[in-house]
């Protein structure tokens, strides 16, 4: 049963099904709200306040996979710093300014590959360092942060709750694979578990970072009310689970193996979220909405919703089913998915949310 | 011809022929030298002069590899900052300090084995970041780094100079493999590039060290006087060489290929050395003096060359000769040393250098 600490990056390399490659779903959202981020920086932003002497500006992706997404979401704030100490520097006498970026992920993220496809020294006009380890806990020194940032992260939860895959629970899942809030206690569990890691991550970068350092988030929720399984994310990663059925009938895996498996993933409702953020009095919320994703309103094609979930869950799955597993399990998907195609139409939308927090 | 920088990471990974299993040599002189950092740092850093409100205490380790070396050097560099730190504000009132540890190396340098066989998190008393980019240029920011350390690096130079595989250029290396100190010009070529290399490395840390900061290097050189090709060293190196053009006899590379290949490793002589060192005039001198290697005067089994250079070079061999060639050359190796064994006790030695500077 999985009890500790659990880390499962997005799929490594550069190969077809790595995430590099399919990770177009999560730039639409990070490009949807570039001009948010711009906007806000060069309104509210105080490079006096903050330090009138400071000469290195730093920037933490935390969650940063292994790209392209971070290298877009900390250049677009790289250059919006750039513009803003420009014009804060006709009215006060601030030196040059450097900047540096702290590429945060588990530790057995794909460093080298991130390190290998980023832009080369002389295009990057950053140093940049790799920061291993959970964004649940502190990864960085104590105010050594001027604005962190995070994308499609803290829904992966730092594990399963421990009773969710025990039979004698209550909170048994049966043969569900997530948290798909058809089972009230089985989102008790997951609720439990979320607001532990929320309050562990707003903790961290509470003393991460500087104090008027600003805390960007963008990721996807729930809107209050609606359940996942109504949601096609939720619909998907619950076909997942009946092609991991079918592949027990066949004897490739086991009902009982399937039983001790659920992703360590939880989707808060939105004012499940704010209601976290606002226990955590070291911030004041300068901004929460929901966003428009480019690609929530059109039909989704079915290769494109494989690979994007080949790319996010082949290591969980991988490392729970064995490696034999993956092809097969991504294979019988897609079959699933042109039999009986997500109707997009009836299912009910996630939310995309933006948040940006000052430190206080 | 290579022309342009070159990076040849030690051998990454963890199996037999991993730099992580065959760097006992340069371990041997990291803990040689271990009681002269702790005393010198005890003596002589000024905690309070550095920055009376420090909270973070950063070093950085500048072509760090993939460990372990690394972790012990710096452990033992932040075990005695946390000793002096204790002592000193018994005195005066210092903050809690936070350790930050900065591991360089080249950007293809294997950083994810580095970050999975480090001590974990519970067991670190310091955050980690791994910083890729070649030590010659600017890796970190300004005035963020202060203590620095190097440990058997700075022999690898930034490239080859370029005419040296160049038939037509009095500088040409001939069939040898490195510069051996046999051909006037070739080490005359290898010799400017030392000096340009070394001038980027100083003015680099300069920039990267806080006043009062110290760069602690340890490496080996020559001693005035003394040829690579008459160290035990410098022979081995000559007998790859020679391997080399047994396969070429036998048709499994050619001699074009190998006159195009060389080393980029020159190991200056003392003097030379202190005199690059000198012409900065960022630093002074705190020591700069030789040190004992405790296997230096062992006679060293084949087996323990042949796994030490293997780690060391293969790499930059795969990289000429492509990934077939590699067994086959330390097989050959291996067995030409047990032909004809090196016999230390005619050999010049060479010797190891233990360098401390302070930022003015």
């Amino acid at each position: 049963m999985p009890t500790s600490s659990q880390s499962y990056p997005m799929s490594g390399g550069d190969d077809q099904h790595s995430y590099i490659h399919n990770s177009s779903y999560q730039k639409a959202g990070i490009d949807g709200v570039e001009e948010k981020t711009r906007q806000y920086i060069l309104e509210n932003l105080d490079l006096m306040n903050l330090n009138p002497n400071l000469s290195t500006f730093t920037i933490a992706d935390f969650g940063c996979s292994i790209g392209p997404n971070t290298f877009h979401a900390v250049q677009n704030i790289i250059d919006t710093v750039k513009l803003k100490h420009l014009k804060e520097n006709q009215e006060n006498c601030l030196g040059p300014l450097e900047f540096q970026v702290c590429f945060n992920d588990q530790r057995n993220n794909d460093f080298n590959t991130l390190f290998r496809t980023q832009p080369s020294s002389s295009e990057r006009e950053y140093f940049s360092v790799g920061v291993p380890g959970s964004f649940y806990g502190r990864v960085l020194p104590r105010n050594s942060v001027h604005i962190g940032h995070t994308s499609y992260t803290t829904h992966w939860l730092s594990k399963v709750p421990d009773n969710v895959c025990d039979k004698n629970s209550p909170a048994w899942n049966k043969n569900y694979i997530q948290c798909n809030d058809l089972i009230e206690e089985v989102t008790n569990a997951y609720k439990v578990q979320f607001k532990k890691d929320m309050k562990g991550f707003l903790e961290a970068r509470a003393e991460e970072l500087v104090p008027g350092g600003l805390m960007i988030a963008l990721g996807q929720c729930l809107p209050d009310g609606v359940g996942l399984y109504e949601t096609w994310q939720g619909i998907v990663k619950d076909i997942i689970g009946d092609c991991l059925m079918d592949m027990a009938k066949s004897g490739v895996t086991t009902e009982e193996k399937i039983e001790l498996f659920n992703l360590p993933m939880y989707f808060p409702q939105f004012s499940e979220l704010k209601e976290e953020i606002e226990q955590n009095g070291s911030f004041t919320i300068e901004m929460m909405e929901t966003v428009s994703h480019s690609l929530e309103t059109m039909q989704l094609t079915n290769d494109f919703i494989t690979s994007m979930y080949r790319a996010i869950l082949s290591t969980v799955v991988e490392e729970h089913f064995g490696a034999d597993v993956v092809d097969e399990l991504f294979d019988r998907l897609a079959k699933k998915l042109s039999k009986h195609p997500i109707d997009f139409e009836i299912c009910k939308k996630q939310m995309v949310y933006y948040i940006v927090l000052k430190r206080k």
